[in-house]
């Protein structure tokens, strides 16, 4: 990802309040859970090939690291207050009332997938080895904290 | 969107045969309908910057594109053989019957993105009238042919 598209999405997230971009609740929730899924299946591809489990191949890492990092930077806007409910969902209260503290830890996040990005385009596979592992760390992370075991409504 | 990751997405689609991405189908149904979901909120928002809903700001509009934009290469590889059940979705058969014209239907969208893209960038509000109204003028006619009106699993 490109430092001019970091700025542009850093630009968006600050100069849009996040309650005015979703009409209802429930588009919140579906905008974060979307954005995670999508997440989550391009680190697994990259995780697979970190394992070796599927073999390395530079390209397709490159790429599944180039939608990890666009996508990095687009959940956290979807938090509005009220949109712990509206549709199934596992956000734990504690995102909003631990707010500085679950805005650090997407922003943990987002740092290691620009080191993720960094080290899939070098081509390394032992680069990316270590940081599709402090990825997953972050998540895992956040996870604990912030994401419930079930969903509720 | 650089066109260093088109080409490495465009490799991603080549190298790694659709079927062999996801484990089930409901898994690749997910994935397509969480692009599809993010890239019309982005393009919503667009959209009520070009009709004048909501106040043009350049730097969210770049933000935008460059979501659509990297989401724009990825849906088209979660189509495998099979996946027109699974979980509900709204894919009608001739995604498969009549693969080429969706194929097209699908590049026809991608290359109006393109311009989206670089529209977004040059800040110009009229250049980006123009090119939101070609997106979803594509994503429309492939949604007249392909999408169903109605979910069915």
């Amino acid at each position: 990802m490109t430092r001019l598209l970091v700025a542009a999405l850093v630009g968006l997230a600050t100069t849009l309040p996040a309650a005015a971009q979703f009409q209802k609740p429930e588009d919140a929730i579906k905008y974060r859970q979307s954005a995670m899924f999508l997440m989550s299946t391009h680190l697994g591809r990259l995780n697979a090939m970190a394992q070796g489990r599927v073999a390395f191949d530079a390209k397709a890492a490159a790429g599944d690291a180039a939608v990890v990092s666009t996508l990095s930077m687009i959940p956290f806007a979807a938090y509005p207050a009220g949109s712990d409910k509206g549709a199934p969902n596992r956000a734990k209260p504690e995102i909003w009332s631990d707010a500085a503290k679950f805005k650090a830890a997407g922003e943990k996040m987002q740092a290691e997938v620009v080191k993720l990005d960094a080290a899939a385009k070098s081509g390394n596979l032992d680069a990316l080895k270590g940081a599709v592992g402090a990825v997953g760390g972050a998540c895992k992370a956040c996870h604990d904290d912030f994401r419930a075991e079930r969903y509720s409504n």
